[in-house]
């Protein structure tokens, strides 16, 4: 970095785009600099330096020098780490039972944790841009978890007295294990952060919906004056849309709790046993308290990601539905004077300096950017799960960060919304009310009495003269100011009659 | 068309880009103007002529004369033509239990059938794109039942002794009846056409699978070489994602299930009597045969088409599954003599009147195209779906149109496929033979017998020299033919050991 | 079709889905079984039975049975017709050339001008969804352009007096010819329609923008009021939209005007002499008056179709703009009571028989389920345009349908909305002035004066108080209300200052 | 974190998918936390209290808490906070010709500077999914920059001696700013990554096909045998791909180097002076080296962001491409024994422990899944862009940063596959000639020497006995074996003939 600031004083000036990117390139790839200490790792490919501090072996070390793709930003999720820890131990805890070494097996649980709960993610730094399969992540973990594992046993980094291969990966194959990471993740994700999240959600939708019950206001079709409903009742609207989202992804989820572990490299399971894929699931279940079982047919589970498109089509839906109700709130709540201005939006931070009043739906604003982003991320899915070949998908990063990705927007918008914008929505009861009486469709409640010609000449004239509807009438002399007042009478339109 | 022609002699020659514009625009409007005869027709704007032989009245003609977009071929989809036939039909009935003079009611019903059943199609002329309410074409199925029933009444069109309003659409909004027709068609393509379909597809995948279980052959993975597992076992994966896909879009129907008849304008059901909705609905459900209900919430349903969304998101998946399955087969299928050639699919047409033996494998390439466009329709029904603004989704024509184009493709599609692909699918048995028996992969189960390294040596001398895993092992010297013959059997491969 | 009717009478009542299928599967075929009499035509295949009254081949009509999908409505467009038409004269001229008998050559260009000028289009029934290379399509050509070349000559249809492949296709192969047409087409689409429609477009948006170029209107950022801005400014915004995407649809012609034709199987231009490309690029281009030449690298033009994923991203961001400026002119045009109405929108329709003054904005409404499509069709188009092969693309039908399918829309909604709504779009000045004088963002003008606190005291109490501006500075005794209307002139608040 | 350590210890066990969420939500939060000492930062909604080691001040503090969305890994992509350094120091410069004071200029500018340079990254810690205008990020620049720049001018932070909207913003809003940035980032990625190392791909690929320029081998259509080709030509054809991505992204340059800046809060330049605009572009140009303009009009400029959607078009196609050279690679590279093999890539890492030979075409995997993120970002995009309202669209952050990702993905990618793959490719001559003999479509040269009918004779008894043509040829006696030998040369079928 000193090279750089020395040749760029401010006197010197202009940058170029040119030498912008050498500082990028040079910025982007600094972190794996910072270390001055090496060891040597080996693979089948040789030996290769490895910075000390870092419990990674050489597979991973070559992928991060093969991968230089996006920088730090685009490391594999941390759910999908997350979901390493978990098999990895579950796996260790079968295998124990199929004949590894309990101490080792024991040594491998315990530093498969330290995984699970995220402590060891400064040790997982390859990139989503890698192999297809996900093999170099998946021997990250267990390079990670070997190199710790012996460190627990009192062996050093690098000696492989706890094997990646042998020991941490035993029976498995990165092309079952990695479906299986990606299931547990998007799992959790789904049941820990999107449902409860969209529930809460739900619940103060719907408490709206209660609150503003009998708030009569204006329809809108077309973006045009419609015939009334309540307030409350296009809350409910956006209630249900939420409630079918919920519906929705829980649909999908039969699917996503099947696991592909077992099916080893191309579902045939050859190089496990029999059952250990049945147990595996088991010990998967237990450990996170959600219901997996084995994948009905391994073959699928690995040539296919059909559950992520299923699900991501699940969550598209989901935007598709927040996008709406997020609009309607942001345009409802436009103004404060020359918008539509039925609700009053929480105020969470200046809108501006000098327009006391101006409230910009911030919140709706985040909340379609998401939903947006999620669309996009769907075609990505779609894109990747359609172009599997022959006994494995080769997308398979990309659709987990894609599927995580989406995941994770929706749930934290979902509740940043519900926090910082639903909760404190109130309703503009004078302007609401101002609108309904100008309205001139509430003419429609006179027909039957003064017949749809005259309605029609009193809609007219009002509409002409800009007056309103009474004033039109009581000028066409069709009815008197009492006759008027009992007629048009907004709250007895908002239903079907008896 | 023959001033056109006068002008367009051979010898004259080159056409212009805009003269060519203007051929096509006469060509295109021309089905207006065959009719020489015309009555006149009148709504709220005045009189309008209409051609004689037509039954449709003023509003659908001032849509003809507005929407001059796309041409014929961008009509109203026909299923929600019949299904306009099949409400309409069930209106009747229901409003004479509300007091329609029963007379015009079995009037409209004969005419409303006659709509069901597809006799009157050339009475509705409007294209997808006009209102996006779909009023326009509530409209034409109003005026054309309307004139049809006053014939079968002895009264002439135009006259409107049934009013396409009053009695056509009584108790009833373009807002309602339009989604109501959007979920009539829908749920009908998938239980009569798409879920037959694939699960005849289904089944005959499945008796290849079975077909082929003794079949042991290599596999792949990143398109390189991998272990082996049997054609059955690969043709299941295929069979598992068809099964899956049929599950997928059947988790979508209880929402498909449900109506928004009743609503009216805004979702409250003003203008109709309590009870309306679930009556409809009832009688919607029995004309058809499926578990049509009232929709839950009203708002929703005229204000956002998730379930559509939600549907189409199902095809999205069955998309990516059936574009996997393809690919594969025509990879499978590749040569005769340079590619895989482990498949031979049916020849249905010539593929070069040259090479005997080259199929084109033209059923994979239909398929995968449609299942592109299945792809593409559904970003057109998400951002549709995404953009409704408060009591009303003004997309809804565009949604109907894609959704029901993606049933009817995927449903024709998988047909095809099954019909003139799958069923003929032999298995080049030699090939596979072959190739299975050249694969270095099978030194694995060297490994017990001669340990890690000689395995490592024996295939390296085999990839370096071009010969057989057999002949390394004899000129290395680590086994015998016996010994080598006894440990590589790919048949114990393809499954975990006991 | 009689025995449908007779098994279902209107007293028997309910259609069950299934019942729907079997009729309506027969609806679709129906049409290839009208013709009572057949001749039989040949191919490498054999004999088959081809209706007398068709001009097609055996090919043709093995294509028809073999590709049952989609229905009549799928037939491959007619742009792609016309431009064989066009194809196959140019090839016949430079044919003749290459030592073609002048005769035959003769009535070759003769029946294709025929093609050309739509005259044979009931001749062309096979679908999009075929084999992805075109190649049915293109003996479709060939087939019936040889029967019509036999019949000009005094020949039967039939036998092949005119040979489709020897003489029409001569130096032809369906590889290069599909691409070429594709090509053809769409560049006659953009420039006979798109283009001059988007041009007439952007004629009244500027239009617009100067006759209200003095109407002062409020701002609106966030969907919140903001500063002003004049109404002729905020036309203008639209103008230069339509403005930049003529141009950015014109920057991708260069390489639209390249022709795959010469390259012939796999791009090698096998079975055709030196030159021939050459040539046959400047007989189209002098055909159609359209800068045709050869394309630079055959491989890439038939392996691939960038050229259309790349037409098609222009017209995707066409539909983005488009989708703005029509969504701005529905709220704009909202109301009429509650709702911005700062636009008067032409009634074209009924919009209610009801309410006086509703217009529904029907054109934009249009307008964006167009641009809806056109977003999803671009998608369908990178699928397909992404998924080539070595030497060749085979998702073109489905490539050329979508992108083909876009220009119409784009093209012909672009004419609709400018006709029917962008021409009669009147300001609501009365409307557009009170929002102005109420909005409390005109305070920003008397900071200079009264500084920031002071004039933000103001801003709060009349948004408190709800009063307006000046009713707030009187009562806070701050400024006179000379002083104040001297300050406050939205005019002087349009541009930057001196 | 202790806490959670101490509640889950390894013996306790299963982690509920419940606690892991809390874990997961305190982590992301933590890095908020480290902090312990804080000084008070005002704005106008009052006191806020910020972590005194960070530069930042009250408006990025309320972000921070008001949008909770997706974690560190969601933060504004550095190219913007680098372009807020840019843009921030030229306003400053120009601000001074404008009025303000030259020493609190000087130290904007410098304190720009330490932002162009990334020097202050840590102090930019918002999230995209803000508000969709970027005004929190612009007041972070603002606020990072005033703090800066009275430290450098000896005073303290939070005191505002340098003021973050009246110095720092000065003549700017965040409506004008935003947009600015976004057009300097992008343009300085596409010129200083993307296209470099495009063009980087180009001339290796076109190394490549020079370098196999007389390999003459199987084409292949429809994935099956084809006539011949050069393996240059094959090479040729994904040369002219990558050639043409080029020229499609600088074909989108022209508008994406109009500035916005100038045009303030809607578009009309209030509170700047006149030629500020211009003056501005042109010191960014100046100091980037970029050709920018100050944009023609600024009200497009603000509302619409359809520049961003084009270029985001081109790199879908760029895409497209990359997707079929990727896939073409990988599928001739296929094998080592089962697949085509008619390419040798370079081994980078180890495929496999076992199998020699095995080489897993990674980087083709990894830049296939960029390009399906790619697609699937150009959806995001293109949604975004298709949602302004009025005189903003408010979907800004998510526009740049999925245009930014695309192109630093395709960007990093492409030098990637060029490096450590394309770089190394070698043709397997030996298997490409084996094949290219094997092939039955050779028998296409006996045509014009013993006629269609007994070559067609010749090709099917080679296909039915299995055997060469050669050896059929013989066997039926048509040719003698030196006549084959003559006719049959595959190199004299790879161009048109004289």
């Amino acid at each position: 970095m000193a090279i750089f600031v020395a040749s760029r004083r401010l006197s010197s000036g202009s940058m170029t785009a040119k030498s912008f990117l050498a500082e990028s390139l040079r910025y982007t790839t600094s972190f794996r600099l910072h270390t001055t200490s090496y060891r040597e790792e080996r693979d089948t490919f040789g030996p290769i330096r490895v910075p000390s501090d870092k419990l990674w072996g050489a597979q991973t070390q070559r992928s991060l020098q093969n991968f230089d793709i996006g920088g730090e930003r685009e490391r594999m999720p941390e759910p999908i780490i997350r979901a390493f820890g978990i098999l990895k131990k579950c796996a260790a805890k079968v295998n124990v039972e199929y004949g590894l070494d309990p101490s080792i097996g024991k040594a491998i649980m315990q530093a498969a944790q330290e995984v699970a709960e995220g402590k060891l993610n400064d040790h997982f730094p390859l990139v989503v841009w890698q192999t297809g399969s996900g093999t170099q992540s998946n021997m990250n973990a267990n390079e990670v978890i070997a190199n710790r594992a012996a460190e627990i046993l009192g062996h050093k980094r690098g000696e492989k007295f706890v094997h990646p291969n042998d020991h941490v990966n035993r029976s498995q194959s990165s092309n079952d294990t990695f479906p299986t990471v990606m299931h547990i993740a998007a799992a959790m994700e789904i049941n820990s952060r999107l449902i409860p999240n969209m529930k809460q959600l739900h619940t103060t939708l719907n408490s709206k919906s209660v609150e503003f019950k009998d708030i009569v206001k204006i329809g809108r079709t077309h973006t045009q004056d419609a015939t009334p409903l309540t307030l409350g009742q296009e809350f409910s609207g956006y209630t249900t849309q939420v409630k079918y989202g919920i519906d929705r992804v829980s649909c999908t989820l039969p699917r996503m709790y099947q696991l592909a572990q077992g099916g080893t490299a191309v579902g045939t399971g050859l190089n496990t046993k029999k059952g250990f894929d049945v147990k595996i699931a088991a010990a998967v279940a237990e450990e996170t308290n959600l219901p997996f079982v084995t994948a009905e047919n391994k073959f699928e589970a690995l040539a296919a990601h059909d559950a992520f498109v299923e699900t991501s089509g699940a969550l598209n839906t989901i935007a598709a539905s927040l996008m709406k109700v997020a609009n309607d709130i942001r345009f409802l709540g436009s103004g404060p004077r020359c918008g539509l201005g039925e609700l009053i939006l929480p105020e969470n931070e200046p809108g501006s300096s000098i327009m006391p009043g101006k409230v910009n739906p911030t919140q709706c604003e985040a909340l379609t950017m998401v939903c947006a982003q999620v669309m996009g991320n769907h075609v990505a899915v779609t894109v990747g799960g359609s172009n599997g070949h022959f006994e494995l998908n080769v997308f398979k990063p990309m659709i987990a960060s894609n599927l995580l990705h989406s995941l994770r927007l929706i749930g934290d918008a979902s509740a940043s919304f519900e926090k910082n914008c639903v909760r404190g929505i109130q309703a503009n009861k004078e302007r609401i009310s101002k609108l309904l009486h100008e309205s001139l469709m509430l003419v429609t409640s006179l027909n039957p009495k003064i017949g749809y010609d005259n309605a029609a000449s009193v809609a007219k004239t009002a509409h002409k003269e800009g007056c309103t509807l009474r004033e039109a009438a009581l000028k066409l002399g069709v009815l008197t100011s009492e006759e008027f007042d009992k007629l048009v009478v907004p709250e007895s339109m908002i239903g079907p009659s008896d």
